[in-house]
């Protein structure tokens, strides 16, 4: 029997996850919850139907796992907790100042309701944050590096949108070359945010703004740009169609260190990941935790979890025979 | 208190281990033990005996995971085994067909003796195992690609030794540059072996030997050179002691696949290790897993483990509050 999956939020993370299911045949997607109304929802999924999210309290036997695929901000701090005490929940929880406070939440409401809660699942947090682990036992004297891009920052494109007489933008964080390559040479850098990313805006403003002030209220807006160089373009409302319109993403993940008597010896880790679309892989990623998280709690397992505290396994469908004969 | 560890072998991974182990707080190597005789082992951490392999029997009480640095040939598979009665025992057995007897020889008396046993720890098979396993998990629909080196592989490095006329001999396996980029491009070529691979030898042949003899039969030896294009040097010992004396290796594991619900985005994940010292990083990945053996037992587990089984933060001597705050 498949594993009954949940999406709540069909934004472009859900729209991944339910991709997502349909690559994996032991998933079936149940229903789409939604804050909006059902009927404005259309689901790309034959016969899977679009629900308000007050009919998951109905939902409770129906589904094994609910992937919960709102925003950081407001939505998860409140909904993975609340859910977790009724399914076996998954989000992907990014504020990272945040994160004991959500694992202890969900921690709590996930032990007594008897579920698995896992937290900020994805590929940063979360296949990211895996590769840092790892690297870091194995070489416990080195340092570590995350490089992000090229790619889209939502977050990025948004303070941007905020700005007086912007219409829309998309903003591309971009690693800096020089610095991966200094970093893997194993000479451990020290490297200024403006040494190990670019940024670059596509701007597209109201007709007849002040484009300097705008391109001015970009580079030196804290915490976003003034600590970057940025370039910024502006262009027509159909460029940024038919030129940005994906959610392409990803980087690098490195850590370099020294092994032997004398730390002799020098080893470069490195994960890199180049993704077409962030969300879609993002969904992948919580899909096969999804069924960690089923199995686990099949286990007898309950409680808040991150991809620290499961065992690769318990994401394939495959069994551990198969797992040794063919991927070992 | 540190988790007592005992060596035994102690050849280039016995001695990686070694290394590892000093750089590892909460670790305390308190012997080695070698089939050899003794006293004719000089163990290079200060305070460390060299002990008879006899006498692990009356050392049970004294370590708590046994690490074992034999070959997979003939010592792994006899020795794991019977050591799991009485240790926690960590092994890196890389005999891939092997490795579903072993598992169930490892899992049978590792049980019977209630300790933990992990075979096939290392990088290969090990952490680019793991990164097989995560990526066909995220990427259900995709192609693996795993290339190797450039590094030494002292399996052909000892076929070559065996050839009549050779006295030593170091064989550099090589990836292939158009070849990976092909892999990254996500254009799932179909590779043969002698698209993937190039291996170089350096060899030392006897004063008045048969070099083209040598060379013919270098090149056209089955399963180990006759499927690639290969390239022979002839040096004298002292360019070997000078040029060739490291084991440096490393390599790529690469998985390109689509997400979608028209298949319409491609991803690239790619895992690359390049090693200063093969056995140094082998023995460190080892050491890690050591650690993940003793904290399973302790928590009542016993039976033969991998890589797959093995939750991540139970490599970390860190707790878990402190990977979530930090690498998460």
């Amino acid at each position: 029997m498949a594993i009954r999956i949940g999406i709540l939020g069909y934004g472009n993370l859900g729209r991944g996850v339910e991709s997502a299911i349909a690559q994996n045949d032991d998933m079936e997607l149940v229903g789409v919850f939604t804050r909006r109304s059902p009927e404005s929802v259309e689901i790309r999924t034959p016969g899977v139907t679009a629900y308000h999210v007050d009919d998951l309290a109905s939902k409770k036997d129906d589904i094994d796992v609910l992937i919960l695929c709102g925003g950081s901000a407001t939505d998860l701090p409140e909904q993975t907790p609340v859910f977790a005490k009724d399914f076996n929940v998954i989000d992907s929880f990014d504020t990272h100042a945040r994160i004991p406070e959500h694992f202890a939440n969900v921690d709590a409401a996930a032990k007594e309701g008897g579920h698995i809660g896992i937290i900020s699942c994805g590929w940063d947090p979360g296949m990211f944050s895996l590769n840092r682990l790892y690297a870091n036992c194995i070489l416990p004297e080195g340092s570590d590096y995350t490089f992000w891009g090229k790619g889209v920052s939502q977050g990025h494109s948004d303070a941007v949108r905020r700005i007086d007489g912007v219409v829309d933008c998309r903003q591309y964080t971009i690693p800096v070359d020089a610095a991966m390559d200094a970093v893997r040479s194993g000479s451990n850098p020290e490297l200024t945010t403006r040494e190990k990313h670019t940024r670059e805006c596509f701007v597209v403003a109201e007709e007849g703004a002040d484009l300097a002030r705008i391109e001015s209220e970009i580079k030196n807006m804290p915490n976003y740009f003034a600590d970057y160089d940025t370039t910024v373009h502006f262009i027509t409302m159909e460029e940024m169609k038919a030129n940005h319109s994906g959610l392409p993403h990803g980087g690098n993940v490195i850590r370099t260190g020294v092994t032997g008597l004398d730390k002799e010896h020098k080893h470069v880790i490195e994960y890199k990941l180049t993704l077409d679309s962030n969300p879609e892989f993002t969904g992948s990623v919580i899909v096969a935790y999804a069924r960690a998280a089923y199995r686990m709690n099949k286990e007898g397992m309950t409680g808040a979890k991150t991809v620290f505290d499961i065992a690769p396994a318990m994401l394939s469908p495959k069994s551990g025979e198969e797992l040794r004969a063919h991927l070992l």
